[in-house]
């Protein structure tokens, strides 16, 4: 999964031009609760903690998952609130660009975000390891080490250089291996690959020899169909279905190694958060892990029916990576990851606490869910 | 796990000597909006919307996880309503008795409960599976069926018959398969066999040929030593750490097949639930689903911090049931449970949208968490 700069342009002119609008936002530092000037303030149940919020997001508007993550956290805080908080969720493009969204709330022309944090892996390594790392944590692992095993300390401490504090808002869970053209049967088959993979499972498939290419969503569909890629990843069955990719690349690979529980995140502009009051602080925060807890049902939910559709309307067969295959995968990531993570000592330490805590936890995950699912497949079989 | 009966007689004299207050709570059927009469009425934040909810649970106090969603919940109503809506949380045994919440909530003795569903399964079998059932659905599973699946609209018309509103609020992840006194390697090993199990996943026990024992998770221990039963399962390693089973059964089996995800349950009196507004509604709504995702990350981090401590400080290596076993298993449950569904009408339609979209999430399942975490496990090693 990556949704990359196509909008910057088209977002960059929406932050010029929206000048006037995002000028009345309440400059940064001052905090207070004073209701924020808009276009919107003659509406009838203005009260004197009427909150309006700007939340800038990395997808197309209303997405299926990724887009209704912020949707869901929006419709929360209206509810809980009675209609006093209002956020109004920007796609990529309509107030900035997909990957503008840190940015703009860093300096405040967006109160908040909704994201993906390694798409600020450039800012620092150490954003990565909140999203996904190959053969990383699984959906419940970095629930467990953010709220649980000190990662929110650790991603608080990095945000707010950034002017940034950020929560956990939504999982994709597993993301599968990807759309091949070809059967991958051993790791020759990698060498001269063209395959659409960015970030850190790219440097995976170059450490492979194949060579690793960075599309947005919209544009894999006609390079698979030029023939200038030979294989893309993208989310899972849910989103993949929707784009068409078995047409041209039929044979679906699992499991994936790259994005074992993709965490998506919502960032606040960290004086608009300091402004705010207690109650209106953990509105945001538990409205962050409600729409969590829905995406991981939602993506399972989908993802199944999804998968079963692609086999039983368009003759689609998983296919799975050798044990050899997924075995080098595993000690190319750990290196790769390792490397990455040596970048600066706040991302070493950032590093060390997740490597930490998925080497702990991995044991425990195979015991448990891990040999129940496979036990539960053997018995009940096909 | 199962916790029982062991108070309910304390807890129906508290429900006895606690009259005067009991009958201050508004009647049943009466809706509206009235604040709650009560000793604390007098707190000086006390406003027109100011609300108290007395919250009966199936827990001991402050009992690590299961004891710990309602009081995380609590909390996300206080913090997020600014003190407005207290919701004060009971032990088991303190306003009733463990098993008795679901009675004093549909009466309105109590205002909410929080426990398991399948506690509730000799008012209806429907209610089992919204906890768990051998051989079903893990925790993402069950929150995609409730969520997404049609699960909530069935267990809705359940629940209202005993006019209750319930919602998923917590879950224990797996569920480890146990702890012998001796190996267990082929399908004989359980004829004969004393195991501490209770509900659907002691009728398999039964159906392997051993004997089913149910009792209070206080009272495992000394059956154990007494040699009065041969094994015991309980929780996961967390829990089940505290309780010391290790010292008498240090055989610890896994995976558990009896309870892939146990969901633990929040119901509100439906007359409470719909006397209040859209607003406060959505407040318990919300702070349900907060309370699901933190026990998910909290089990996972807290279950592999206990597993390496019983490997490292205690030397108990887990142990794997077999493919044989578990083949075996998986036919019994399938059958025992389709028998369970049938009691009656409204069962058999959950037990049919249950079992249906269980089939339909377990290939993905398989293709994608299940795969990825042998993997990940192939690759790293021990």
């Amino acid at each position: 999964m990556s949704i990359k700069r196509r909008d910057i342009v088209a977002g960059a002119a929406a932050l010029a031009t929206g000048a006037g609008v995002v000028g009345a936002l309440r400059p940064k530092g001052t905090g207070g609760n004073a209701p924020n000037r808009s276009d919107t303030l003659s509406a009838p149940n203005l009260s004197q903690n009427r909150k309006q919020f700007r939340m800038a997001t990395s997808w197309p508007k209303d997405f299926p998952g990724l887009g209704q993550m912020p949707n869901r956290f929006a419709e929360a805080m209206k509810l809980m609130s009675d209609g006093r908080i209002e956020v109004k969720v920007y796609a990529a493009g309509e107030l900035v660009g997909a990957t503008e969204c840190f940015d703009a709330t860093s300096t405040g022309a967006a109160h908040m975000y909704h994201a993906a944090e390694y798409y600020w892996q450039g800012k620092s390594h150490g954003f990565s390891f909140f999203t996904a790392i190959p053969m990383g944590m699984t959906a419940a692992e970095i629930m467990g080490w953010v709220d649980f095993g000190g990662g929110q300390k650790l991603w608080d401490e990095l945000s707010a250089k950034f002017n940034i504090k950020a929560f956990q808002a939504g999982n994709t869970g597993h993301q599968t291996g990807g759309w091949f053209r070809k059967k991958m049967e051993t790791l020759d088959d990698f060498k001269g690959l063209r395959m659409r993979m960015p970030g850190l499972g790219g440097e995976i498939i170059r450490e492979l020899g194949g060579t690793a290419v960075t599309l947005p969503g919209g544009e894999i569909y006609q390079a698979l169909q030029s023939g200038s890629i030979d294989a893309t990843e993208w989310v899972g069955p849910w989103n993949d279905l929707a784009l068409g990719f078995y047409r041209e690349a039929p044979y679906y690979y699992a499991p994936g190694f790259h994005e074992p529980g993709a965490s998506l995140s919502l960032g606040v502009n960290l004086d608009v958060w300091n402004g705010l009051s207690l109650s209106d602080q953990n509105m945001i925060r538990f409205s962050c892990k409600a729409a969590n807890d829905q995406s991981i049902g939602e993506y399972t939910y989908k993802n199944a029916q999804a998968l079963e559709e692609l086999k039983t309307r368009y003759g689609i067969e998983p296919q799975f990576f050798t044990t050899e295959i997924l075995k080098r995968v595993g000690e190319i990531s750990d290196s790769v990851v390792d490397d990455f993570g040596s970048s600066d000592e706040l991302t070493r330490r950032i590093a060390d606490s997740y490597f930490k805590t998925r080497n702990q936890m991995r044991y425990w995950t195979e015991m448990s869910d891990g040999r129940f699912i496979a036990a539960r497949e053997a018995a009940l079989g096909k």
